[in-house]
């Protein structure tokens, strides 16, 4: 197909197109005279998750590039799982201290879970900084609601690892490091649809 | 006190503050001499508050600068909760058309929820389009778990909206929009850090 209806069919500009392949996340295509190329199937799938990982994932062109490349860089599934979960949770202040209401608040929703928590990341630094920003603006009533959002956070991370388990158990490890990634990057904006469609389900309700 | 130990309190830079200042998210501090400015506890929580929501919400300062300005923009609590919804969502491609079995994953879903669906906004094609990609990227296991996933999310808007309800019983109507706002736009990176803190616990049995 042309340049014209690639970028039909991908929902992306042709300049946008363009930059892409000048910045080799897409392979150029083949050239059938001076001024044309042709472009195949496998143009527009790539193309497709791209946008999909910029517009719907948010990631960087940068973080895109790591997720697509076929390096191992991440040697194990551990390393993985790491890397996806710092790509969705982004940069996060851990600098000055903490609120030490924000922590209690956080400590005790997750000592009810019953369960360890992980103090040095970056998932504990953005669940505090959130909770600072709740306190700030006196949104009690999410706050006093956190216990519950625990438990349902521990539901979806349950299914979370369990769909990993099924990768790992089915695929090769290089596959399954890039499925983890990608899958995990891609089931957050999912996740949050989902959240988004059911509030105006329960909002018809009130 | 002095903009050093604003700076340091807020846990922003210098040059940030000033810039602050000169939009006129922040009000400027009290003059004391020529060129120096007193600044005092509001100044640390209003600068708080901006950097949660630019850094752990991910707002534009144009979003920051509508969520915090007192203006009744937002005239039911309904207009309040839709625009708190598009914050998060961010922006979504509605062009092309979504991929037909990616649409009939979702609908199952949602189906099996025995709910409503809200075709028209954002949140379906954002959800489409995440389902989309993990479809082009071949994740299977997260596919057949949307179902759950649904499921999870479902539990998380029920606690939403029983949290909204409590606001709307308890403020005027004026800090009812600003609350559900600012709280629906900070629930959601708590929810994806407690979904993260729990995967670490997950991943541990793993």
């Amino acid at each position: 197909m042309k340049m014209a209806e690639l970028a039909q069919r991908s929902g992306l500009s042709v300049a946008t197109i363009k930059f892409y392949i000048r910045e080799g996340l897409v392979p150029s295509g083949e050239r059938t005279n001076v001024n044309q190329a042709a472009y195949s199937e496998s143009h527009v799938t790539r193309l497709r998750l791209i946008r999909a990982l910029t517009q719907v994932a948010r990631l960087s062109l940068e973080q895109v590039r790591e997720v697509l490349s076929e390096t191992d860089e991440f040697p194990t599934l551990r390393d993985a799982m790491g890397y996806a979960q710092d790509l969705v949770i982004g940069e996060v202040t851990t600098e000055p201290e903490y609120s030490p209401t924000a922590v209690a608040t956080l400590e005790a929703a997750v000592k009810e879970r019953k369960r360890e928590i992980e103090r040095d990341g970056k998932s504990y630094a953005s669940a505090v900084r959130a909770i600072e920003a709740l306190e700030l603006e006196g949104v009690g009533e999410i706050l006093a609601a956190i216990p519950e959002y625990a438990k349902a956070a521990d539901e979806v991370a349950r299914i979370d690892l369990s769909a990993m388990a099924t990768i790992v158990e089915l695929d090769a490890l290089d596959d399954t490091i890039r499925s983890v990634v990608v899958g995990l990057a891609l089931r957050d904006p999912l996740m949050r649809a989902l959240t988004l469609l059911a509030q105006h389900h329960h909002q018809a309700l009130m």
